[in-house]
């Protein structure tokens, strides 16, 4: 844990599913640099779809390892604010990780043998008053700022073994397919899906993938969007190593006919030609 | 006022109606950097109805007092920029507050004795230039700048005593009701109104609330969101301690049958069980 | 170039069209503050039309020189990436420049003389693994974090004398017009033309303009929004310099009765009264 000789950044991320008409991912900054005024904050995004714990969990997952050492995450995706569910601190693979015990976390918590996960009790850490609708403000962020400032999670409460496990959607071999799911439609239009670039490459081996996604049919993975021609459909490997359908300079998501809230889970199946 | 003995901190909020598309916002930054390289600059939100001094005064008055005391919170909501409207700065509560002389802060000056404000006259604190229809960038910015390198702001004009003052909608006992309204929906969808917790109980004592709002209809005030069955309707004092009217994993507002720009100003009522 | 007697700023700016939903302006940063934890990083806009490298070009031209000289300014639109198209930094003006060598910076490049192109071929710089489609992590982040530590660009690679260039569209006389187009619709609906302050007065001298969009038209130009009714239209030059078509607390853009996508390159017509 944070300690001696543990490298603490002064890099506090933000991610929630807040939006940024309202006051408050401004409110929560308030109350960091009220407690420490050198904190560095940072956005990964506000635009969590509206208590989606999964959402939110690949999202982390994704962006995390790209800070310093010592980073303090604090994620607040919470729709069991006020009921009993406990707020936590997981320290693993050199990173902290502030927010409820609801799952948010558990896609590190498995990775690591050298997880650490903290029940925080302690409320000197907490705002005086902390109302029952909005921790973000009042347990996590002023968490996050002491974190920041290099107090000792074990300090904040008693250790705990038995967060609460969600799990991701993995893809998986059914017989001659590879199946898995879009987990998320990004800025682009692309369709980001749970098939990791070495799943696909154990799955076809000296063979050529076809991958299929409703009516859309591709033949072959891309390295880049310009591999093909302006308005194409092409499937490639991400830039955080998973696959992906997208289209040269458009969108992909538009070529489904789905509304905005149906493309998560919308199954992507990977064969092999002959 | 600011000075010896004054704890200015490095930090700046922004509240403006400029959205994030365009560089707006973006080069005041600019400019305070510019003035104070040692700047901290936080947005609260950039996503005020354009024009609306009502909707930004009250989240700036939300907002303010969860950042550090000598924070400068700059707001620009200026329908009436290049006319012959004032620019000043307001110091209360250990705030400072900067912007055009149109009401943004009279919920502050109200509510205080120890309010002083200047109208700012000193032109060296502005850019060189200073364009009619940009005082965000042209006087706020720089203002705010200098402001927090702790300049006094006694030194930027004289004091005034007669700012422009509105009022933002009050709740109000008629008869057996108490009446408030709907003075933003949030990014949850929830309809936030102006009656206070104390109000409240002022009015039902021993006896429990029926809140409604058009077709709304909801007894009894909750905890927190998981207080109900997911889905259903529930009233709570959030966390700004106003009433507000939400639905646990739902959005309220879409129960209204209102277009976005219809929510404002809907009639709340608060009765009393007998 | 960057050196001894070169005032290199903390600050970097962001301007993509990667939008705030995704982690990925957020990755970015963390790689920022992986090689410098004492940049200050600003975003200027992440809304870029997909794709648009003319809409950056004009924006980052609109906003870069309201920063403090010695500013790293990043910008990422980049529909080529993982081709052969070069990673530059540009320095001009007290400023420098990173990203594609796609036009994105021609603007400034053709304004002065003592601008200096590298092209960044030291993969010292970059990340460790460079994927084929997210270049704003992998190379234009670090190279940004290393030249805000103060490395000299000249060290990142060679100076190149033949970027690729772009014209901006430019307003010209014809006849008794001047012509020019809509470049962009701002928060505020307003119509931002190409056509300088300084055109407009050399064009119609002593005479008045009229100016039409379409349908509408609009004589003189006002100096700020104030000087019409409230709901009328107007011509005045912005805070950028250039003419816009307004509306009084309304939006300009409504009155033309196109979507969304179709503002851009709308004629704009101006005349001399007689």
């Amino acid at each position: 844990m944070a300690g001696p000789g543990v490298n603490v950044s002064r890099i506090i991320t933000l991610t929630t599913d807040f939006g940024l008409s309202d006051p408050y991912v401004g409110i929560m900054k308030g109350v960091i640099f009220s407690i420490n005024p050198e904190a560095s904050v940072v956005d990964i995004s506000h635009q969590i779809k509206a208590g989606s714990i999964i959402h939110a969990a690949g999202l982390i997952r994704e962006a995390y390892h790209f800070f310093p050492e010592g980073t303090v995450h604090v994620v607040v995706v919470d729709p069991g604010v006020g009921s009993e569910r406990r707020p936590i601190v997981v320290k693993t693979e050199g990173h902290l990780f502030v927010g409820p015990d609801n799952g948010l976390f558990s896609p590190f918590i498995a990775a690591s043998q050298h997880t650490k996960i903290i029940h925080i009790t302690e409320k000197r850490y907490f705002r005086p008053d902390v109302s029952p609708t909005f921790h973000g403000r009042d347990i996590f962020a002023p968490v996050a700022g002491h974190l920041s400032l290099g107090v000792d999670p074990r300090e904040m409460g008693p250790t705990i073994s038995d967060p609460v496990s969600i799990a991701l959607p993995k893809s998986a071999k059914k017989g001659n397919i590879l199946l898995g799911e879009v987990v998320r439609v990004d800025h682009f239009g692309n369709l980001i899906t749970n098939i990791r670039r070495d799943e696909i490459e154990q799955f076809t081996g000296t063979r050529r993938p076809v991958i299929s996604v409703r009516d859309i049919v591709v033949e072959g993975v891309s390295r880049t969007y310009g591999d093909v021609r302006v308005g194409e459909v092409l499937a490639l490997v991400g830039s955080s190593g998973y696959l992906e359908i997208a289209v040269n300079l458009g969108r992909a998501c538009d070529r489904l006919g789905l509304n905005e809230d149906e493309y998560t889970g919308v199954e992507v199946e990977v064969k092999r030609t002959r």
